[in-house]
C-alpha cells in the first residue's frame, strides 16, 4: 500500500462514522446566528462560535497568501496563547484589504467573544470569509455575540456549518469515532470552500475538534501531516486565498491514554485526523463552484516526489484539461501537455495515461482502447485519472474538478454587485 | 521611457506600416494550398510554404515544453544547418505524440519541399499546429507539396497566413518598412494563436522575414530579446504547447549597411524586429478563443524584475481575475489576492491598483473612487491594469485577455468531436 494512498491507514484502523461534527467529541459546544451581514435584508446564519469547556491544545495553519485577511493576522497573534478555548467565525466578509480598521474589528469580534464567554480574548480565534476590500459591518455583529454565547449548545454544529458557507451549495460537515488504547475518542469538523479551489482557491475554513488526549508537540505534527495529504492536495502552493484557514482544538476528554509522537495511539490518531481532513476537502471539490465532475489525479513511478506533485498540480490545474473534463472528453492529448510543462523529469515515450483503468495513452502514443469505452469512464460524474511516468517509484494525488460555463458567469460580476447592492442599502 | 515600453523605441524611430506580411520584405515567396488536413470533406486551405529565394541568417525559438512535436524534434534538428530557405507548415494536425511515425512525416514534409525547391532537406523547417495525438495524413500532404512550390509567389503571404490559422478567427499578419543607414529594410510576419494563450497555450506559431542584412550573431540575439518582450509576455514560463515556434528569416536583400552588435543600425533592427513581434503578440491575445477583452496587466516599482514579473504573470493568468474582466468587473480585491499569492516580495499596505488612470486600491484598501466610474473602464474592450508595488523600480507588462462562458463551451470536446468525425469517415 502507498504512503500516498488515503485508505491505507483507514484499512487498518477500523473508524465508525457519526454524525455531530464539531459537537461530536465530548466539551464541544456551537451554536449560530444571524446578523445580516452580506445584507441585512437578507437574513441567513452567518455568524459562528466553536467553544471547547475545557482546556485544550489548539493548532493552526494560515494562509501562504502575502496579502492575509485582519482575522488571519489577529488569530495568529492569538495562537501564542497556549489554551485557546473558542472560535467566533462569519461569512459574508472577508475582513480582508480593511487595514487598520479590518485589525480593530477583528480584535473587537475575539473581545465581545471572550466577555461573552468569560475568558480572556487572546483565548478567541477569528476567521471571516467572504468578499475582500470592504470593511466589516462590524455594529450589526457585536450587538449578537452574547445571544450567540447564549445558544451554545452540544448539537450545534450543523448551525455553525450553515454559518460559514458563502457560495457552498451544501454544509460540509465529517466525524468519525475512533478505538484506541482501550477506550476510543472522536474527531469531527466542518468547513466551507466553493469558489474555484483550484488554481484559485476561495477562502477554504475547516475547523476540527477532537477530545483525544494528545501531546502538545504531537498535535503540532499530526495536524501539519494530515494537512498535506488533505487540503493541501486541493489546492497548489502558494495559490491560497486571503483567508485560508485550518484549526484544530483537541480538549483531552476522551477515555484514551495520552498520544505521544511516535506511539501506535499516534499512528491511529494521525490517521483518524487524515481521514476527516481528506473527507472535508473532498467535499470541497466536489462543491466548487458549478462543478459537475469529481476527478481524482494519480501520478506514479515519478523520479521524485517533487516530480510527482508538480506532474499532479499541472494537470490538476490546466484550464483545457478541466474544460475536457466538463466535455466528457477522454483528452489525452491535453493531459501529456500539461505533464510536459510541469517542469517535472520525464521522458515522452514512457509516458501512459489511464481513464479510470482503460489506458488512453502508452508510451506517449495513442492506443487502441475504442474512444467509446473512454468516453464511458469520463461521463461519469466522479472518475480517475492516472499518469504513470515509468521513471521511479514516487507518487502523488490531486483532487480536481471540471471547468464549467456557469463557473465564469457566476464569477463575473462579483464586487460591483455587492458595491451596487450597498449602494442600493445606502451604505456606499 | 521606461525598458518595458513597447513604445519607447518606436518613438524614436519612424516605422511605416505596409502590406504584404512575410513577402513584404525583398527576396521572399509564398503559397498555400488545400490538402483536407483536418478533414477530406471540409477544403480550406491547410498547408503553406515561405521561401527565401536567397541565402538566409536564420533563428527559431521553439516550445519548452518537454513533450515536443515531431516537427519542433525535426526542425531543431535542421537548425544545424546555416543556410535555412524555406519553411513548410500545415495547421489541422500538430504531429504531437506521434511517435517514430509522426519523425518520419515531418522529415517527408521537409524532403518533399526540398525536392519541389532544389534545395537540400536540410534547408528546411517543418511545423504544424492543430490535435495532438492523431497520426498526420501524410498522403493527402505530400502530393500537394510539388503544386503547392509552383504556386510560390511575392504576395503569397495573405494565403500563408491563412493557411496556419487554426480556430484562430482571422489571419495575423503585419509588416513595416524601416529607415536605416541612409537606406531602408523591411521587416514583416504572420502568426496564429488562438486556444488560450494563458497560462495553457495552444500552439502559437510565428513566422518573421526581413531583408535586413544582419550578421548572424546580432539576429540571434535581436530575436531572443524580441521574443522575450513580446511573446514571453502573453505567455508564462514553461506553459508553452507541444509546438509552438518563432522564426525568423533573414536575407540581406535591402540596401542597408551590415547590422552588427552594439551599432545604432542594430538599435533600429531590434526596435524594428521586436514592433512585429508584439504586434502580432498582441494580435494573438486579442483573438484568443471567445475572447471579448484585451488587458494589459503593467506591474510598476517592484523590488525586482523577477518580482514585477511574477506579479504580472500571477494577476495575468488568475481564473478568477479573467471572470471578473469578463463582467466588467473592477473588482480589485482579486487582483490584490492574485498579487499576494504570486511569491513577489510585497507589502500590503503600500499597494496600489488602477483601472485605467483611476485608482481603485491605494495602500492595500479601497478608494473613494465611484464604483460607476470605474466600471465605465473595464467596461471598455481595452484597458490597462496597473499594480504599483511602491517597493523599488522594477517593472514588467502581460498582455491577457477575459475568460468567457464560450471558451468553456468550445473547449469541452474536442477530442471526442475529432475522433468521432475520423470514424465517420472511416479512418479510426
Amino acid at each position: 500500500m502507498s504512503k500516498t494512498d488515503p485508505l491505507s491507514c483507514e484499512s487498518r484502523t477500523p473508524f465508525k462514522s457519526i454524525s455531530g461534527g464539531v459537537t461530536a467529541p465530548s466539551g464541544f459546544r456551537a451554536a449560530a446566528i444571524d446578523c445580516g451581514i452580506k445584507n441585512p435584508d437578507v437574513r441567513r446564519l452567518d455568524l459562528t462560535l466553536i467553544v471547547s469547556d475545557h482546556p485544550t491544545h489548539t493548532e493552526a495553519v494560515f494562509t501562504t497568501n502575502q496579502v492575509k485577511a485582519a482575522c488571519v493576522r489577529v488569530s495568529a497573534q492569538h495562537m501564542r496563547e497556549p489554551d485557546i478555548r473558542a472560535i467566533i467565525a462569519n461569512s459574508g466578509n472577508a475582513n480582508a484589504c480593511t487595514g487598520p480598521r479590518g485589525i480593530q474589528d477583528a480584535k473587537a469580534m475575539t473581545k465581545a467573544a471572550a466577555e461573552a464567554l468569560g475568558i480572556r480574548m487572546r483565548q478567541v480565534l477569528v476567521c471571516s470569509t467572504g468578499i475582500i476590500g470592504m470593511s466589516m459591518p462590524i455594529e450589526r455583529i457585536l450587538p449578537q455575540v452574547a445571544p450567540l454565547a447564549g445558544k451554545l449548545h452540544a448539537k450545534g454544529s450543523d448551525e455553525a456549518a450553515q454559518a460559514i458557507m458563502t457560495s457552498d451549495t451544501r454544509p460540509k460537515t465529517f466525524a468519525i469515532e475512533v478505538p484506541c488504547g482501550g477506550g476510543s475518542f472522536r474527531v469531527g469538523g466542518i468547513a466551507k470552500g466553493a469558489g474555484m479551489i483550484c488554481p484559485n482557491m476561495a477562502t477554504m475554513l475547516c475547523f476540527i475538534t477532537t477530545d483525544a488526549r494528545v501531546a502538545k508537540d504531537e498535535i503540532k505534527r499530526a495536524v501539519r501531516h494530515a494537512v498535506d495529504l488533505s487540503f493541501n492536495r486541493i489546492t497548489v502552493d502558494g495559490d491560497t486565498s486571503t483567508n485560508d484557514t485550518v484549526i484544530v482544538m483537541s480538549n483531552g476528554q476522551a477515555d484514551t491514554p495520552l498520544i505521544r509522537s511516535g506511539s501506535e495511539e499516534s499512528r491511529i490518531f494521525r490517521c483518524a485526523l487524515h481521514k476527516v481532513m481528506l473527507e472535508l476537502a473532498k467535499m470541497i471539490v466536489a462543491d466548487g463552484e458549478r462543478v459537475t465532475k469529481f476527478v481524482e489525479i494519480r501520478v506514479r513511478n515519478a523520479r521524485t516526489q517533487d516530480d510527482a506533485r508538480r506532474v499532479a498540480e499541472a494537470v490538476g490545474k490546466s484550464l483545457l484539461v478541466k474544460c475536457s473534463f466538463h466535455g466528457s472528453d477522454p483528452n489525452w492529448g491535453r493531459i501529456i501537455h500539461a505533464v510536459g510543462y510541469s517542469g517535472a523529469r520525464l521522458r515522452e515515450e514512457l509516458i501512459d495515461i489511464y481513464f479510470g483503468g482503460l489506458i488512453a495513452c502508452k508510451g506517449g502514443l495513442s492506443t487502441s482502447t475504442p474512444i467509446s469505452q473512454l468516453e464511458k469512464v469520463v461521463k461519469e460524474p466522479r472518475f480517475t485519472v492516472t499518469i504513470d511516468l515509468n521513471l521511479g517509484s514516487a507518487e502523488h494525488i490531486v483532487y480536481t474538478s471540471d471547468l464549467s460555463e456557469e463557473y465564469v458567469d457566476f464569477n463575473a460580476s462579483e464586487y460591483s454587485a455587492a458595491i451596487h447592492a450597498k449602494r442600493q442599502r445606502g451604505l456606499a
